[in-house]
């Protein structure tokens, strides 16, 4: 019998017969890991614990309690949901399955009404049978004929046939009589599945694409512990609590309908409203600290893009070129990066005006895949908060650090707290994948950092992780889905000058070559509403939320001139006010107030009537307190005019 | 000898014999009238004074001074510059030439360097020479074949010719040795024209398409008497310094790069901030004034404009669609209209939120042939202060009394004063031209009129003029090149709540049908910018200009503190201020500041740091004026305040 060599993660090395399982050599090395073990891993790839190996390599075993150990978990309990609606559900057809670190999912078709919420608790119910009855999980194969035989009448199981097919053969899991294409590992039986949970019912294209049928799409999770699962169900409820696609529906904020288009967001007006708030601050901002604002088409020319350099290295992620009929190729654009060259190539610039900062709310769009899409995190068409400076190569670290503290000035202004800085150099051992100028780099570098130690910062260094033409600094955070995003990023840039000629005049009347920083505050207005709406749970800080004020009269007919006088007020000092005339119980309007997070709600009766005052309930707090109408009228100027700091 | 039957303007109708010239015709009618005939008009169309006819029909006699007659004068001054120049140039190119009451022009191509405006003098003295000589200018008829011989070698004179030939031949004007295709009418010698003036010279697109290479145009113009010419000269001059495009260069307001986008203005800092200030000022306006402000995508899906009826009867002026990949079709708005309405259906809407005022400054993009684009005044890619209003039938008087009174106060704030209203009717005629609904058409077009008498502002009724799906008010303006403009319009629509299915639930619970009021206050950011450009000649009210105020430190070592302070104060107080450090002359500063016509120039020395005063020289006035510091940010700000009603 021939000998099979496996090196383990301690890089020790093992000979096996051939034909050994993972659990057996789980059990060589110990009793107690034979135990735990539940799958093996060859080369990156898990194996089922039982299925015979003919092809040694780097192998890791597997226990229940690692990532990939709930990975396979999950899997076994995505082949016994499917067994179980195969058993319940009549011509019913399979999309795809997948389990990972975050749970699993089968999807499904039927030809008249499709799985609903509603059946979940049923399905749960012959799932705790299939696995009562402990079945062994077997891998079989079949010819790829048999298979498609098995499958007839289902498309997409077909397809996937077609896709898994390996030397005319696919493999199958066979729980009973019941088959199902084989992906990834399972455990050895059913049995083995005890703690899972049916989470929801969702809509999901076939393959992802818009254009295809779409599928109901079962969540679901399983874990090896009851307090495991209650963590998570706890976890996800929080997130979807927080999850701004949740919140945005809840307060209007705005909604995406992907048959008028895909990724393309329409803000509300109470969304609108907070985007209009930020961008307006961030504008102000902006100009103050010596930016220029510009708007600039976001259409141009596609030679535009072949010069940056966006056309050969970015053009997946571009919309398709519109022919005009005249010879004209237009783009929409995927950067405004060009854009701002334009601005400052209009004029021969003088050293004199460096730095110049160039700023702007530039409309851009990205052709993202429509798998990808989600609410205002990822769409197609976005609205960045973008910004260009061009320095003289001594004045990086000036200018970084500039814009370093006013990102830090606008992250308390928004009480943003919970982020990371990421310094990104080029691969010290791989310099000739970078923009060639060594000097450059290693000056660059050596700025941001100093920079940084400067300011005081805390930073993770990762080389080999800056991009072609500079070194950058990225703002890290998480999304309420535990997605990591960039906020914030200060990008330097050797090679667009390049491209496009740029110049400066020095103060030696000779042309010299400017250094560009691309740097956007928060991001893009999209994702930054939605970052917002998270971190603040859907409870926007006065001077952003879209209704500051609800003023509510105890009796409409006795208090309803005293509360439009307040109102109007309040209007004229632009505050988003309003009085409820709704006819219903007080206790209705106040909770109502509430549900919809508005900072302020005042109550008017008799006795603010008579006393010129006003009974304040304020967001989250269960009481009502009395104030003269002028204090409150200043309280609340002073709590827009500070932003969310007082938060 | 055949008989010719002419139909004259005054109805009666004569036979004349077959070969009969406009100019006899003339002189049989009266001995005045044939000296003062130029040429004649038949069916429409200008024919030689000296041709021999051969077909009767609808006859005018033109006489030199009337619109056509100067047509005809400067026509033939064309073709006397064009022989001007082939006799002044070897290997010169003709493109297109021509005459109308604007003047006329004439393009060549060069195979090196081009014709230059330093050339334009001694051309005119060519072309009096040429009109000395007094030649006769005859029409002679040549074979294709033969016309294209005479032209070998100007590609650009073949096509024309191909163009030009009618059953094998093309005309041509003979005037000497020189022959140059004849179009229109032309008087009977060179010696007839006696005022005219050569202009100037610019690029153009050979047949306005920017693909094509670029001519020379010469412009000039043509008159009868010598203070018509004088009186167009000083009106040209009056519009060249009106004009937008003009001003724009001077002040560094935008710029056009045909090469990086026909028609896609890149807005400078300057520029940016008029737009961005107006871009506020009407949003808060809309927004007192009950608007809900959204932010909607530029992209949808092309079926929304074939269900909006745009892609049916508007696809001329729509860029071409994008196709996704799969299977999606995404298109650039030319209009707004449609994402108001999937606002307007994202919610049930009641009766109680009507009328719902949905407003956006909305972008977006329309094919405009690149020879009729022209600075911000006619782009492809504009932002509309759009708004759409739901309203109830019998709402209709009541809130477009409403629209027109906020217009009204929005053209107060800007001094704009110079428009006209005009009302459009469908055409009571044809009736069946339109949407299809007697009632709502005549309530409708009388609630229109009843709301502006009721309001007693003046307007002109235009039956015939309404669009298919409704009856609107338009504003009328004028552009200093003397086009006329819609600088708001409000427009009824039946039409498209019929499309969109669009309801509300009366008070009755029943679905009613809403009626739609399309509205722009203040038309387009790029249109509205070149207007007021042109109104303001460029000096924009202090609540408007990019630099408001200018401080000049009589010296920079013993003023420039003081000048620093007074910066810092008005900046904090957002106020556009900036201190001019040159080291110039004060003489010269101060011009300077009038030349960027900056509203308020403050100058300090001594004196003004001891008094804590400044010195202020006003925009346009000769003389400065002292005053305190207090006192000036009091006055600057109160100016502000006032928009540009002080003016």
């Amino acid at each position: 019998m021939s000998q099979l060599s496996f090196e383990f993660p301690d890089n020790s090395v093992k000979q096996f017969d051939d034909g050994i399982t993972a659990e057996d050599i789980a059990k060589s090395i110990s009793i107690s890991l034979g135990k735990k073990a539940v799958a093996g891993k060859v080369d990156g790839k898990l194996v089922n614990n039982q299925e015979p190996l003919h092809k040694g390599g780097k192998i890791e075993i597997i226990t229940g309690d690692s990532q990939d150990g709930l990975s396979v978990l999950r899997e076994t309990a995505a082949q016994i949901l499917k067994m179980a609606i195969a058993n319940d559900f009549k011509n019913i057809q399979f999309g795809e399955s997948e389990a990972d670190e975050d749970g699993f999912f089968v999807d499904t078709d039927k030809p008249e009404t499709q799985i609903s919420v509603d059946q979940l608790s049923d399905l749960s119910k012959s799932m705790e049978k299939i696995i009562k009855q402990d079945l062994p999980i077997k891998v079989v194969e079949l010819s790829q004929a048999d298979a498609l035989k098995l499958v007839d009448g289902d498309a997409y199981q077909a397809e996937l046939i077609k896709e898994n097919t390996i030397d005319g053969k696919v493999k199958f899991y066979e729980i009973g009589d019941f088959k199902s294409i084989a992906e990834g590992a399972v455990l050895a039986s059913t049995g083995k599945v005890k703690i899972f949970k049916l989470l929801s019912v969702a809509g999901a294209y076939w393959q992802g694409k818009s254009s295809n049928p779409m599928l109901q799409r079962i969540y679901a999770t399983a874990f090896n512990k009851q307090k495991e699962l209650d963590a998570d169900l706890a976890k996800r409820k929080e997130a979807h609590e927080r999850d701004h696609r949740v919140i945005g529906n809840e307060l209007d904020l705005f909604f995406v309908d992907p048959k008028v288009g895909a990724g393309l967001p329409y803000w509300m007006p109470n969304g609108a409203t907070i985007r209009r708030t930020i961008e307006r601050y961030i504008v102000d901002k902006e100009v103050a600290h010596g930016y220029q604002h510009v708007y600039t088409p976001v259409l141009a020319n596609l030679d535009l893009y072949k010069q940056s350099g966006h056309w050969a290295h970015y053009r997946e992620d571009m919309f398709p070129p519109m022919d005009m009929g005249d010879g004209e190729m237009l783009e929409l654009r995927p950067m405004n990066c060009p854009s701002h060259i334009q601005i400052y190539n209009h004029h021969i610039r003088s050293y004199r005006e460096l730095p110049l900062r160039i700023a702007e709310l530039g409309m851009m769009h990205r052709y993202e895949k429509s798998g990808a899409l989600s609410g205002l995190q990822r769409v197609r068409e976005m609205t960045l908060n973008d910004g260009h400076t061009f320095v003289a190569l001594d004045q990086i670290q000036e200018e970084f650090q500039r814009i370093l503290k006013l990102m830090v000035e606008v992250y308390n202004d928004f009480d943003i707290k919970d982020y990371k800085f990421r310094l990104s150099y080029r691969d010290p051992e791989n310099t000739e994948k970078y923009f060639d100028d060594d000097e450059m780099w290693n000056k660059a570098q050596k700025m941001l950092k100093g920079a940084m130690d400067e300011l005081g910062l805390d930073y993770v260094e990762a080389e080999g992780e800056a991009a072609f033409y500079g070194p950058k600094l990225d703002v890290q955070t998480k999304t309420a889905l535990g997605n990591e995003e960039t906020l914030s990023t200060i990008q330097l840039d050797f090679m667009l000058p390049e491209r496009f000629d740029l110049h400066y005049v020095g103060e030696d009347g000779k042309q010299h070559r400017p250094v560009m920083i691309h740097r956007g505050l928060v991001s893009t207005m999209e994702r930054f509403v939605a970052y917002l709406t998270e971190i603040y749970k859907g409870a926007f800080p006065t001077w952003l939320a879209p209704h500051q004020v609800k003023i509510i009269p105890v009796s409409q007919d006795k208090h309803g001139d005293y509360a439009n006088k307040i109102n109007d007020q309040l209007r004229q000092l632009k505050i988003r006010s309003s009085v409820d005339t709704r006819a219903e119980k007080m206790g209705y309007l106040i909770r109502d107030a509430q549900t919809h997070k508005i900072p302020y709600t005042l109550v008017v009766g008799d006795e603010e009537v008579n006393g010129n005052s006003v009974s304040v309930r304020r967001y989250g707090e269960k009481n009502t307190e009395s104030e003269s109408l002028d204090g409150f009228v200043n309280e609340i100027q002073k709590d827009i005019a500070s932003y969310s700091r007082n938060e």
